[in-house]
């Protein structure tokens, strides 16, 4: 289940990522030629739990969801749109940020979990207006407070009406003895450059900052009178779109609803397996190459749509990671596997990389990345197992490079005939997926050291057998047949005994090594304190800030500084 | 007190920092020409607290004060000295690490603050290596695991006897179900540079690697056999000598005791008074310019030795700092005064400066650097105010850079004849104190403008009234007489009510803004989880690992992963 003392809304036993406008609750998006609008008008009754009201746009991960899938569409349904103007449908508020009750009520993996979404959510509209040309503008039209202003932070441009009383507040702080933990503080100093001491005042002042001082403090890029504000938001889109370089011309692709057969312990998907093995704690995902050789075209790559073999396989692997991480949290580990033709995973590969400059080969591209980062961000043991008949090629070997630890089998098993396992680079490992920190997960591997990735790089489309990916330091050991089966065994065993939190610290670090940029800042120094806070009293005991928020009662606090 | 469960067993009230070679129960300090030997001899009965045994060298905080003494007297003291041996005076075991009873054993704050001072210190026998010349080399003569092979991890260059037994292992992930939290992790990955697989399946191996494997993984440099054991370190040892630019012919200057009187309300050293409101939750510590001119030479600044104002001022405020972390945890903020005469401050700031390469300015000006460092990882709230009579100049004017938020009186109050407050930069803010990510207080300020940090540049030694201060962007706020009662009061007020744990996140957020480094990740990254963990019950609860540890009852887990 979900969370341990909520029901969900709906009845149902797990939460689903899939949606689509047609059933937002929350959210209305509009196209109008190159500008989308994308306007929050929350319902009250549309929690994803019971238990809580969704009161002045305030969200829940129902809510997230339907945004981040706002994003995804307007990446591949509508590549013409160049600006998006998110702003609030209600009159006077813009959002209150995350439902205190909600919050109040989550299980601590809920809290944790529903933060790490959410976070992901806006390091992907930055994404877009990183890489594919998608500019977020953000129009205030009264309180953005709290995440509300978290998700102004992820916008390329901030408008905030200065009407005397609209204004942009983290009250988390004095408020709720929480962090603004959705990128809040780190954006607020890393990306508005905003200066540490305002950020210090900003943080603490429960009612905000409008007007002039937001734009001097770098809060808001500008204000602009009622009068004035549709203007100034029609200039500025104008401003942002002539420097966007999405196509003018290029017609949609539709993503049509994921093909899922769930079931109590699998969930089946076109090109991907999840089964469950729950005495072992184990999730096993075996990821399947293509059935086909690619399209010879970026015409027919259009033509196929969802249906292309990259885009179907990353959007069900982004679906089933996201399953486990909020419905299987007994789940310790993940054991990644393939099968297919690791040529035909290269020919795909390199079909994309030829035309890496047609923008759907590019949200392709970006979207596996941003796929790989959610698997990095899981926490849970992830390790790739490298078998005969696997294809763990190119952007499939990233799963490999991304796992904790990987085994790889040396030579054929007895009654196989399929040749031995192998696994080939491609450029895309190179240069395709960067990590949070900024770098490939070759370069993390091989952290200041040259020479491995040099030599790796010099092996690119070669099958490289279990021996020569141990040597090259690809692969974590390489085994015989004879070793296999017990050492994998003993190696999730131990896993599975092992503290869960231990290993979600153990592992928070060790996939993480050398670089930090503010995105990897956001799930590191931000998310850990936020997640140490969110075990406090003083804000989730019975009378910390959290429970007592709205009662009329102040919370009582520990006042000892740890 | 110190700690809500435990008692000292010195039956003081208060731990104390101060300590010399001639009191130490656990270390032996050995000088031999340009070598000196540090032998890790831990007494058993020897605990700071009451109610565990320190057996196979394992370490308490008290154990920790005597290393950082250690390494401070060899920057001082012992200036000819190039190479530390850091090595373990008892037979087959280098350090056990943490004693697990006493971290069992320990509140919360407890373990967050011996956590915190056990990396400070690791991280100054880096910074000794890097700014000083005094390389270390660890040699370990059996099992070094946990904190042990972290603090091995701090030196230079390890070397491990190869003697089939002999091992370096991080076992808390599968013994205790915390993290290696001094450190480890980071260094791990981001110093020796251990490929992440062999990481984690080195900080899943309770009992760690030997042998070829060590060198093989880069967990150690070099393993020796205890034949050529001794050989192998003198041949390291003249090695790195060769390449440190310490002094062959200066004399050291003796680290007096620090001059305190401490009464149960105010602490008074020489140069500095902190004065405890308790009501208010308030430590205001005033610093004190020096009362003479400088000495015209170097020769004459080692005359003076311990007095000599800057380094006696750095190790009373360094000293200050340390007592209220550990001391007087419901001390909410810190508020930072000074009195004296800014153009003598300056003064000071220039003989170290011209003379930066002169081997004592130099470790007077890192001593200063490292107490800066502490006061911006000390958990508290930071506020300097800054008014007449005041001397923030140079190297003082740090502390206003490092506070969170700082306040400007105006022009003069009634009745007070002094002209008013000043604060005046110098050469030193730019370059001299560089925070733990890497960069100076003033580019953290200044992240990503240049023009401001250039305009402060030109007014290097000019004193700056509280108007053109605000103008620069160097003060928070500059206040009329009028007002100033108030807001500081408010302001305190406000702070005070606030919930310690928000704060603390909030201000290890917004102090570091931009990039990271090695150092700031295992504050960040690596402590964050770590505190997380040091809260889950997983790790600290009645049937979790760290309470059940060595009791033959093995701990019962939550599986749910987070």
């Amino acid at each position: 289940m979900a969370a341990d003392e909520r029901r969900l809304a709906n009845g149902g036993g797990r939460i689903d990522f899939e949606t689509s406008p047609a059933r937002y609750r929350h959210w209305k998006l509009l196209i109008d030629g190159i500008v989308a609008t994308l306007a929050m008008d929350v319902d009250e009754k549309g929690g994803l739990f019971e238990g809580y009201e969704l009161k002045l746009n305030s969200y829940d991960l129902g809510v997230d969801i339907e945004l981040a899938d706002a994003f995804e569409r307007l990446r591949f349904e509508h590549p013409q749109v160049r600006v998006v103007l998110l702003r609030s449908a209600k009159p006077r508020v813009f959002c209150a940020g995350a439902n205190i009750r909600m919050l109040a009520g989550a299980s601590h993996a809920h809290k944790v979990n529903f933060c790490k979404f959410t976070n992901e959510t806006r390091n992907a509209i930055e994404d877009a207006s990183a890489h594919s040309g998608l500019r977020t503008i953000c129009v205030i039209n009264g309180t953005a407070a709290g995440g509300g202003y978290e998700l102004a932070l992820a916008a390329d441009h901030i408008i905030l009406v200065d009407d005397g009383s609209a204004a942009v507040s983290l009250p988390e702080v004095p408020l709720l003895a929480v962090l603004p933990g959705t990128g809040g503080l780190t954006r607020v100093t890393d990306k508005r450059l905003v200066r540490r001491d305002h950020a210090d005042v900003f943080c603490t002042t429960e009612e905000g900052v409008k007007g002039k001082r937001a734009v001097d403090w770098r809060l808001v890029d500008e204000v602009a009178p009622n009068t004035k504000l549709e203007a100034a938001v029609s200039a500025r889109a104008e401003a942002l779109a002539k420097k966007s370089d999405r196509p003018g011309d290029a017609t949609g692709i539709a993503l049509t609803p994921l093909d899922r057969r769930i079931a109590p312990d699998s969930r089946a998907y076109p090109h991907l397996t999840v089964a469950f093995s729950r005495d072992e704690r184990l999730a096993t995902l075996t990821l399947r190459g293509p059935e086909a050789p690619p399209p010879a075209t970026v015409a027919e790559m259009a033509a196929l749509g969802a249906a292309f073999w990259p885009l179907a396989l990353a959007r069900e692997l982004d679906d089933a990671i996201l399953d486990i991480r909020l419905n299987e949290p007994d789940i310790a580990a993940i054991v990644l596997k393939s099968e297919g033709d690791s040529a035909a995973v290269l020919a795909y590969d390199d079909l994309l990389e030829v035309n890496r400059e047609h923008w759907l080969a590019r949200e392709i591209r970006l979207k596996w990345k941003r796929a790989l980062k959610r698997l990095d961000l899981t926490s849970r043991s992830l390790v790739a197992l490298i078998e005969p008949g696997s294809c763990f090629a190119g952007t499939l070997a990233e799963l490999v490079l991304a796992a904790d630890r990987s085994y790889m089998l040396v030579g054929q098993r007895d009654g196989d005939n399929r040749p031995p396992a192998s696994l080939a680079l491609g450029e895309v490992n190179f240069s395709a997926f960067p990590m949070a920190n900024g770098i490939s997960r070759l370069t993390s591997r091989f952290l200041g050291h040259a020479a491995p990735l040099d030599t790796a790089y010099a092996r690119i489309g070669q099958p490289l057998d279990a021996e020569t990916a141990e040597e090259l330091g690809l692969v974590t050991f390489a085994l015989d047949d004879i070793d296999w089966d017990d050492e994998i065994r003993i190696f999730l065993e131990e896993r599975a005994s092992f503290s869960a939190d231990a290993l979600t610290g153990l592992e928070a670090n060790l996939r993480f090594a050398g670089p930090e940029t503010m995105e990897s800042k956001i799930f590191a120094r931000l998310t850990a304190w936020q997640n140490w806070i969110f075990q406090r009293p003083n804000a989730i005991g019975e009378e910390g800030a959290l429970r007592r928020y709205g009662t009329g009662q102040k919370p009582a606090f520990d006042t000892k500084r740890v």
